[in-house]
């Protein structure tokens, strides 16, 4: 089985495709989200995992988007709690440390430890275990990394410091996307995308339906349409399964009030992982 | 009258701080969104003028964010339709350029265009505007900007090029925010922000009251609380101004199925002000 993750072997995202894949999957590691969409789309991965959401930072709107423009199907979600980590080379003290390096977001969230240290240079990459690579690989004495524990079993690095986000609050979202739908009789959960018809009233009109039959909408999401100025695609995760009676029934009378409609997915609620619970027997790599 | 912007004087944003206010005020010219709320916040200026989203890349979702944290009103919205152009210095030639400067999401409007030349060197700065302060300035004769005709005729510089941006349904919508709400006669539009009870089902049910007293909701936004993890502050505009019936039933009624909520504006639906039909017979500066 394949698996086309965003990130390097010790990422978060990678942490998320060995709790559902386990042992027995081979990662395709990728640089950026549309890369793992091609890989599904074009049948190089049986699966994608991306993240979706993060409890902090909001939306990947870019991601909806491509949810939208490739035609995959949300196969499952799992949560993470991320948890930050300051990685060194071994041997290198905090004080020898003149930059920092890791994804963009992760920086944004251990802002508040980072402006403990303001004379250190803080540079972007495109991943947080992408940052203990360059680190290892070029013997970075001066540069630490902000990655997972897990990262740092990886790649045999020293944590200088642990749990330096600044909100502890932080959790991320992340589907699983597959070329087709594989329904088990314990989905509870629906993804769907759709434009609201042009008479006035009509998105109310759909919101109702769920109120009607009793069934809980946990996340709205709304993107511009090209092309049609102040029109949006509405993507709605509502709590039930697409074998249930009441999804069958709102989906049927939906097509009154909505020009287009797609199902992204039905699938099982997901699991909560905490990133500092995971066993850290991982495959160590040598750079 | 002072009024704060983003960006520097011919920036799109000062299109419509022109458009809106005429020649009768006085601007401050800010870096970033958050000195213009600040200022608007702190008395230093009367109003602000924010983008809010664009029909191409969506919405500004920091500025939803600050829309929450300042208790300022919206005031007022425009929507700006955008068309960019290629701008250099007098007796600079296509052939003479190796660089182009503008704002991020200017860059990626133009992205075909851009496409074309795939040797200039592409360089993101903080305004489309301040992209021809900085060529105009250091007399950079390789270097052209991104921007609008407005900016051509205030910095003297040369179009090379126009309406180069991909997509020409790019509109841009703007709120004026100011301190506290004066209400007209006219308003026909609200913005609201809330988070929904926890009972399953209130936010179905929050919609059901628009869509039952027949009022259009025109756009939906989410985005994350802080600290309540997987909890949305849903940002609501609806086609009624807060002084109808309707809206006064709809906001009676609403409490019961919000833990939260509050009013952000209402306002007159905003007109269209196309950015190439706006008078050129503007204020010069001499850099």
């Amino acid at each position: 089985m394949k698996v086309s993750i965003q990130g390097e072997r010790g990422s978060y995202h990678d942490l998320v495709a060995n709790h559902v894949f386990g042992s027995d999957h081979e990662s395709n590691f990728r640089s950026n989200f549309t890369e793992v969409f091609e890989d599904t789309y074009r049948g190089r991965s049986d699966f994608g995992v991306i993240a979706i959401e993060n409890s902090i930072v909001g939306s990947l709107h870019d991601n909806y988007d491509l949810l939208l423009q490739y035609e995959l199907r949300i196969h499952g979600e799992r949560y993470l709690r991320i948890s930050h980590n300051l990685l060194v080379k071994e041997n290198v003290r905090l004080r020898d440390i003149t930059e920092v390096r890791s994804h963009p977001i992760a920086l944004r969230q251990c802002r508040q430890y980072l402006g403990k240290h303001p004379l250190w240079k803080v540079v972007e990459g495109t991943d947080t275990a992408g940052s203990c690579i360059d680190i290892v690989k070029n013997n970075l004495k001066n540069v630490a990394a902000i990655a997972s524990k897990s990262a740092a079993e990886v790649y045999g690095m020293k944590i200088l410091a642990d749990g330096i986000e600044t909100n502890k609050q932080n959790y991320t979202r992340f589907f699983v996307i597959a070329p087709s739908a594989r329904y088990s009789q314990k989905i509870n959960k629906t993804s769907i995308v759709f434009t609201a018809a042009d008479e006035p009233g009509s998105l109310g009109r759909v919101f109702q339906l769920f109120s009607e039959l009793n069934v809980n909408i946990s996340k709205i999401e709304s993107r511009p349409v090209l092309g049609r100025v102040w029109q949006y695609y509405f993507y709605l995760d509502f709590e039930a399964g697409i074998n249930d009676e009441r999804s069958k029934r709102i989906l049927e009378k939906i097509h009154s009030y909505v020009n287009f409609m797609r199902i992204l997915g039905s699938y099982k609620q997901g699991v909560l992982i905490d990133v500092n619970k995971l066993p850290l027997n991982v495959n160590k790599v040598s750079l």
